[in-house]
């Protein structure tokens, strides 16, 4: 049995508390918040399980063995790296750390200490973003040209982050986790119309190994929530709308035939428009797969795919655009 | 009675001459096309129509008093230039021409010639556009703060011109038309999967004066079409999805007050989210009265809207875009 | 050649005059209509066609092979008649008759004179029915255990017919074309709200052979569109959402598992749900399709699939859903 | 404080055990279900409940002040009556009884015990219900023409109920609660397609006083889920599509203008057709808000709205409704 401490039980919090609760091999000893309303409302609903204000006194809790960080960014490195130093296995928040330089601290600490270090991509656990990376994997989508996500909502504005550091990790990591090629360069826009000294909107460019390319439209500004993301194959090409209920993925066997037996400068386009087919998209709650996958990993020592390393190089595409987006659209190369 | 000549019976052409025919004021006199398969079907279904294979016996048809000009846009200034000699009014094709040379020697003759330009910006006259430009005009929208267009969808991919030169010239003469605030720079990112010479993939930010911004995807490997547009306002928001039959056009009384009672450093972000409410849409055909209103500006003497002026500013715009997108995404003043 | 006159050029017969003028070895001679108005907007379209106010002197006219009749059900028989009289093919509206005896004698008559009658059942030459057909007649659905459909929207309010009148025909050809099982009793319910003699809402129930029923929910008075069939077979279900503009059908492999193993009386029923598919639909204009399969028929001398007895059969179920619900919901056999 | 004792931990049972969990006043002392699974279920995630597996021995729990009974119906009368006898107040899952003697028979029981009866008609305490009642109270749609629901899913095939008992109380409940015209009479068609004894297939019409009626559209066998209820006024119109994450409710200023001033067999009928409106609903827990009034109720001696009246009239029109469909849609009158 390996017993929880969470830290942070705001937003987020409550749902890493929920789904390790209901995992068999896994106990909830500890919470921890700052903010004495959270921590009432754990202690409702959960009467037996110890609330403490302070992280500290759950962090040093001896029989701890995980401590999931479920707080803001610009806290994630101090508690993380206390964490480790007391011998915890970390479950911790997207995006990994504030700077890329704090993770590999971290990597190289959790390395040292023999510790896991599992960072919080939820989507990569979704059936939905499985199913997609399975369809690239076994090549029914033929070669990737584009991966373009629309990813738009009317706030939440936060205080210590800029749109893009708060809805850019998602796609970030889907793309290292489903796109084989690798990012070359990166280039954003964006703008702060409140003068709050962080982009509530931003539109990011990602240019990839050979010839395809990835777009996000990111806005905290829209009168609708929009979470939509096509990805054009050579073979098939793919919607995926992360608010429908039921049909999340819809593939087209559609695409561009190129004919270029008239030689280089006469191709022959011709368009293949065919059936569109919906596979069955296997339901279970992501973050209930990836507790699970966290508490395996570490009886069965393996290292998860979302590890800290994934948690780095998602850090590394954030520097990257936040050093473009401060450049005026600069092309960054990662 | 104003006769009617229309050089081009390929794509768009058949909708002039159905729209001048259904004119009162106006008679379709002549149709011209270099392919004979497209004369063929323009002579079945009007059999009194004069069929033309060459322009130039059209252009200099002494009773012809319009030249409508559907053709591509590498014909346009010859084709122009040679109907304002020969006492023409025209109306042609957006975009207007290939450069803005060629577009102020075509305004200039024609203002010597006192004959009409009217370029083709047909969506201006739609109910959709018309109806946000009123919104905006009355104040309802409050300050805008940006412009997102979603305008996807597989092909047709065109031989001359690239992704952009056919799909933004609609959103460019739609913000002409509807934004106050002028655009200033602009800066573009595009892909060309085929090595065929043109983009089929380009992603658009233009920058206004004041704090605004307007984004465009333009995509022509997308597996569904979309056309789709959010305008954020300061008092309301937008969106108008323009492949809606009904509700093409919703208004969300949702937005942000900020507070600086507390100080500029202690801004209160306070979200605001109330009813919607979709006006009722005029649904007469743009073409249709785009095409009466030109010939009651030619019969009264006033000056279109979407003269030969606006005609260039949307090809100013369409340079710009070509001069970011080869130089890596350079961003470029307008 | 066939020369074609068209009696009705009000709100479908201009489709029916376009439909024919686009035909290769159909030629429109004639269109008349009692209200001059519509006379004019035929003539300014098509200056080279006879506009005649009476119907009597198209009909006569000697030179004319086809009449087609698009005007009122009342109109039907006296003109159908002195057509078929005249030796004319006729081409006509549905419902084909006010009577089953009308239909009937207008059948012997065409018989007798060797002529054809199409009944413009439109729907049955769309690509989404033919497609359903197709899927029917494969065994793809497998048994077919219901048809239902919603056909709402706000008007027209018609002068001289109910609600089921104007729009059950539409369900009534579609389901005598794909549906094997023979209906064998109809009921059907229905409101009038404004005291005009005719019903502006009705719900329509149909028992056929085997264990299979239709419904149909019939509306004037709805705020918004709708026209969705379920269909339910024991293999597949599907849905055809005709407002679409792609994926009008939508096949899904859900269904039901029934497993006797354990008798009669503890069934296990045991629920499928996998992946949906839509397929590609032919979008050539069904009217352009079906008008040329007429004049296929009567060169070619073959009976069409909705000759007069087709219509004959949809007249018989309109009958019995007026006696119906002028009998409080009876069951009235067929 | 309130104490609570749930019996039954099934489908619906976990969402009553939370939802009186998160309420000031109330406290969960036992849940009761003769699973096993479920019992041990309630307990990993409430440690501190009691858990019973015989409902008798919460029922006679002296310190419990309200029993919940989440069962089959088929069980209601008994646990309902020995609850009443034992002094508990009830909160019971709809429909109330399996017959209108079971329903009289315990409201009179809790009158003579001064306890209160909760039939949980949870749709009624949606802000999308509550919201059309407003709107129907306050004249805003004008007389009500017809209610017309279609709610259709793929199973659950329920062992003791057809699809009526299953999925109609959700409509009664509604109307019962929104529309002030009496209903006079019910007629029911229905199919049962495996033999089972259960319809899964069921079309009810409902007549009122006054000029106007509803009609039920229940489907097992839907191989999608809908929720989706027009509502025909004569001055407004809605679609309420519960479904829809946001504009659950869509109010449409459509209708008919019938003006008779040439008399009585001259109406002139006109069609509004105006905005469409989407007033911003309230999203809390339908549930949540449910039990926090029963426990209001209790506290303040106040009869709940949906008590056992409210309950025996929703079992009276089932009564109805399954009496027309054993007499082949009879008209039974209410």
């Amino acid at each position: 049995m390996l017993n929880i401490g969470i830290i942070g039980y705001g937003y987020w919090g409550p749902n890493v508390v929920r789904g390790f609760t209901a995992i068999e091999g896994a106990f909830v000893k500890a919470v921890s918040d700052t903010n004495p309303q959270n921590l009432k409302k754990a202690k409702t609903l959960y009467p037996h399980v110890l609330a403490l204000p302070k992280a500290e006194d759950l962090i040093k809790d001896k029989e701890i063995d995980i401590v999931a960080i479920v707080t803001p960014v610009s806290t994630h490195f101090d508690l993380a790296k206390m964490s480790l130093e007391n011998g915890k296995h970390i479950f911790i928040e997207k995006p990994f750390t504030r700077t890329s330089p704090e993770a590999k601290e971290l990597i190289e600490l959790a390395k040292k200490k023999k510790l896991m270090i599992m960072v919080d991509h939820t989507f990569i656990f979704t059936g939905a973003v499985k199913k997609i990376k399975q369809l690239v994997d076994d090549g029914v989508m033929g070669d990737i040209y584009y991966y373009d996500s629309t990813r738009v909502n009317l706030g939440l504005f936060q205080s210590d982050v800029n749109v893009i550091w708060d809805l850019a990790p998602h796609d970030f990591s889907i793309i290292d986790y489903v796109i084989k090629n690798k990012p070359v360069a990166i280039t954003a826009h964006g703008m702060d119309h409140f003068n709050r000294g962080h982009e509530n909107i931003a539109y990011i460019t990602i240019y990839f190994e050979g010839n395809m390319m990835a777009h996000l439209n990111l806005n905290w500004l829209s009168p609708v929530k929009i979470r939509a993301t096509l990805i054009g194959g050579q073979k098939k090409m793919l919607v995926w709308n992360d608010l429908e209920a039921d049909e999340k993925i819809k593939i087209y066997d559609r695409g561009v035939n190129v004919d270029d037996k008239e030689g280089l400068y006469k191709l022959l386009i011709d368009y293949r428009s065919g059936d569109m087919w919906s596979p069955r998209i296997d339901r279970t709650e992501a973050l209930k797969i990836e507790l699970e996958y966290f508490v395996e990993c570490i009886t069965k020592k393996i290292n998860p795919i979302n590890d800290g390393e994934a948690g780095l190089r998602v850090v590394r595409m954030l520097e990257a655009t936040n050093e473009s987006l401060k450049n005026k659209g600069k092309i960054v190369n990662i």
